[in-house]
């Protein structure tokens, strides 16, 4: 079956998911985004690569953060952005998704980017563009349940790049609370299909996916040990909100085992970057002083997000 | 009394409602919303027209739906969009409509697009304008409690025209739940305007308002017979929000005596056209085979929509 | 100790509030100002300035008004704007006020237009920047708790010159609920700083703050003494939503002794003007003949907003 990432001539139609993206594709994306850190950083202020393109934010649930990040890149690329927070609208009048989406389909939109709470939602559209035709409108998934979140897991492989450069001599550790988490699913993916020959999931038992087996991962219960000599630390948020009853441990106790400390880290490579996808509990998943530490490129993240997130609105509009 | 919505010239001063609209100005709209089309189509991408022009979106009431539609109109004459969700603003401070009016015009917007619960609110606006010489700010009503919906009216006698080209030769049913409707009195007014000789109306005596016999329409009780040799079948949204006790139907009754299906409308011409305003209850007032079939223009309805607003935001702007 | 709102040399770096800021300073934003109340008053509908900066309104607290202001000056600036309501955003995941500004400072905002419900709130972030070396970035104090609102004192400044010339021959009276205005700190500090030799508050004791001997006024608690041959007189708005308990009159009670009549604006100079920061309770502070009245610059208040808004952007960016 092909890609449904993907038009018949192999270039990208949408963008839902890292997993099944080919490694072709993802290092074009990460290549097209070099140029754009120029503009991400302002020493370039405006492109008119899009101008006169209407982008739609189309938030069925809130996330600020994310808004603000594609906002700002279309911005940058000259495009108009129009903000749907699709929450407190028709839908609550009871139109179903598909109808919404019809609507903003005639008021033609050249790009939709999609936050849903529900897994495969912005899958679903794409399909339901696909079977009426409309191939001239391009989905972009800014984060769907605990599926994916494949700009966050792109910006990642974009610092990882920037700071180690050769993705095929790299031991990598993801950390934390696995479960719950949409980013940890599109990292490991693009990771494995970068070449990083050693991914490792570090997690207590509670806070894996059952399925983690199948992912090609190396899963430790003990963070010193999974730690050790690792070139790059992706700390996961843990998702409190998402948990309830027997699971939740307090902050303090998961701080204690599985909290990133100065001392811990000391165990991986003394060049070893630390990543947080953000926003942070300090105190809880990360030190503070990891976190505004020197081997810290959390907030680089963010702005190679805003180059990352140029670089897809980009090709999905080429 | 001179028209409020006209100058004394007789050109578009603000759109407020379409009752008491010359057909001149009517067929104006229509005609000035026909190369705009292009745009809406995005054949064309942006036009100056508006450039450097203040659009502030005044929204007493929430509607993500229709402040979209006109956010984008007004972008692709490349005005610049104020929005204000006011019903969470400053008039629960407990500041009148009227000195948030005066503050706005202070601010030198060039046109208020206003959404309000209450019927008349657009109308309270112009007035006060007019009372303090504010002929340079132009209102159009964007939909006020159950009174009228203009642009969505306008929109409708589009779609009409594209589809069946002379009016006088029509005759058009407006179906369903005309007591809880804004839209209906914006389309029956101008339908009658535009010189359709034959307008239905079809609707249970609980749905109908009293004045109903004073539009000039004929009224049916029966749907079947309602239905039979119409050009244009108007459907409405059962706007259960609206309702309460004893008036409420269940959606399934409605469904069986009022909803629009293939077999209800093979009553019809065989070329007849089904519209709806949107939100659409599938199952309840409209069939979802109906909905999606080929006789429905309901999405072509919103890209005209488009082109009609950007049609009056600069006919009022000239 | 350097003003934390200036540069070293002395040039504005950030607007937190006009306690302390020199006359040279708040007379230059006043200058400044002056041409950009063409383009306030829409002869110019546009400058380039701001083109290509982001400006972030930054609001923690909703103030549709506020913000509105500060989006229309931006955007007549050319600028791209983006709103963020913060209120309902990441802090609501845990995560600090710095690490949110951390996160906007990597996403390359050129100024931050900050409004916060805590006192202090803008000042902590301009330390925040200094300490993380980020002085290309900007902060406009939008309103802190109790504390300083500084573009609504510097509008009231523009207006006051605008209609008396010289600040240096007038008596000016602050009139009301002081104890929980923002605006009146700002107001009565920048008077004295441009010279106004004599600077009256009217108030009840019990809407006065502790410290009001210190600010160098002359404090009446009869309202037609302390209006007697004035030449501004600065309403402020009853802060009805702040108070509790003992303290709350009756708007009744508090009109009939406190609210602006055209009988004691007749005590004033017949040719003083009245003023007032919005919202206006009409009927409690101010009555609606005076608020409407030949002697008000309520409304070109709002206007003068804009070019001030605009003088302190570009004069930021430059």
């Amino acid at each position: 079956m092909r890609n449904p990432q993907l038009t018949k001539n192999g270039e990208l139609q949408h963008l839902l998911t890292l997993d099944g993206l080919p490694r072709e594709i993802l290092t074009a994306i990460l290549d097209t985004a070099e140029p754009f850190t120029e503009v991400a950083e302002r020493e370039v202020k405006k492109l008119p690569i899009l101008r006169g393109k209407s982008i739609f934010n189309l938030f069925f649930e809130n996330s600020t953060r994310t808004r603000t990040t594609f906002e700002i890149a279309a911005k940058r690329l000259s495009a108009d952005v129009v903000n749907l927070n699709v929450s407190t609208s028709s839908t609550s009048k009871g139109e179903s998704l598909l109808d919404t989406v019809d609507n903003l389909c005639a008021m033609q939109a050249d790009m939709f980017v999609v936050r849903h709470a529900a897994s495969g939602a912005p899958f679903l559209i794409t399909q339901h563009l696909a079977a009426n035709g409309r191939n001239d409108i391009h989905v972009i998934n800014a984060g769907d349940g605990r599926h994916a979140h494949p700009t966050q897991g792109l910006l990642d492989m974009y610092t990882i790049r920037h700071y180690k450069q050769d993705f095929t001599q790299l031991t990598v550790a993801v950390v934390g609370d696995v479960l719950h988490s949409r980013v940890a699913r599109s990292q490991i993916s693009a990771l494995t299909t970068l070449g990083v020959p050693e991914v490792r999931v570090i997690a207590p038992k509670t806070l894996l996916p059952a399925e983690v087996e199948k992912l090609g991962v190396r899963v430790f219960h003990d963070m010193r040990e999974g730690l050790r000599d690792v070139d790059v630390v992706m700390m996961l948020r843990l998702q409190n909100e998402r948990m309830s009853g027997a699971l939740l441990p307090t902050p303090q106790e998961f701080y204690k085992v599985w909290g990133l400390t100065a001392e811990k880290l000391a165990l991986a490579k003394s060049d070893a970057i630390v990543m947080h996808p953000g926003p942070m509990n300090r105190g809880v998943e990360i030190d503070s002083a990891v976190a505004d530490g020197a081997q810290a490129v959390i907030l680089p993240q963010v702005t190679f997000g805003i180059a990352v997130r140029m670089a897809v609105m980009s090709m999905l509009a080429a």
